[in-house]
């Protein structure tokens, strides 16, 4: 079971609004519309991209890293890597 | 004319491809693809988008604002900020 | 105990570096630098600063949300909440 | 004469600043202070630091950008092409 099961429709649905809003920016490349305009919709997906990081990684934390946790032993540490290590790639440190 | 319209084709095939993946993200969450897993592909849709973001700004420079400055006045200054702008929202400052 | 107690000489040294930039960097303003060169240096301060909040972000994941979550209850969800907040915060979601 | 020319003042009192917010912040991990406290400060300082840069930018674009285009040749593309790398570099694409 995955870590974001508890928000995973309302994951999948801002995932869908995401896949229109960049299928939007497309049409409005393809319309030439001002670039200003275009980076505007471009810097709202990102931040909306972002956003569903946030959630898929708060649901990570509190579901597999917290059971690899309460389990205890080598595994525990292992999971905390690895979520540090999503975590610098996202705000790509 | 867009600032963009020399790579507009170049554009829009990328936002096509940063859609699929965006698809490709949802079909990993509805099939409980293990977190990490899925937020390695979010974190690498977030990298397409902004190197698109950057070229989109590279053909508003070098068009859009190289006309408006090569025009002198206002119209010079205005289009500075309003890139300044953008660019604020892109590093989200 | 901070969670950073294991890296804590390491990350005082890498601020200690960090703030040697930053003055640096009035040096260079100070001394009219060309812009495109003091960005650059602000890139790599920036790039110096999101390296050490994963490092003490590493170190409450790895120690008080750990210890948090083996003692169990509610003290556990409220520290991994807490964490996501802050991961927010960094990567300005 | 740099493009910050202007708000040379203003860029080097708000470095200062960051300069003792980054102090402030050895002070947190030398005295223990809570991670999600110090990982805060971080935050705070970074967002400072990023601030910083667009003010550099857009004297950048607003002087010797607008030097460059107003002089013609190819010293503008090579300016444009030297922004917007810095730009990329400051949006880590």
């Amino acid at each position: 079971m995955a870590g974001y099961e508890p928000h995973k429709e309302d994951v999948i649905r801002r995932l869908r609004r995401i896949e229109g809003q960049v299928r939007g920016v497309q049409r409005m490349v393809a319309e030439d519309v001002y670039c200003i305009d275009v980076l505007t919709q471009v810097s709202a997906v990102s931040a909306a991209l972002q956003s569903c990081a946030v959630t898929l990684l708060d649901g990570h934390l509190g579901s597999c890293v917290t059971e690899a946790i309460a389990e205890g032993g080598d595994a525990a540490k292992a999971k905390v890597d690895e979520a540090t290590k999503a975590i610098a790639r996202l705000i790509r440190a």
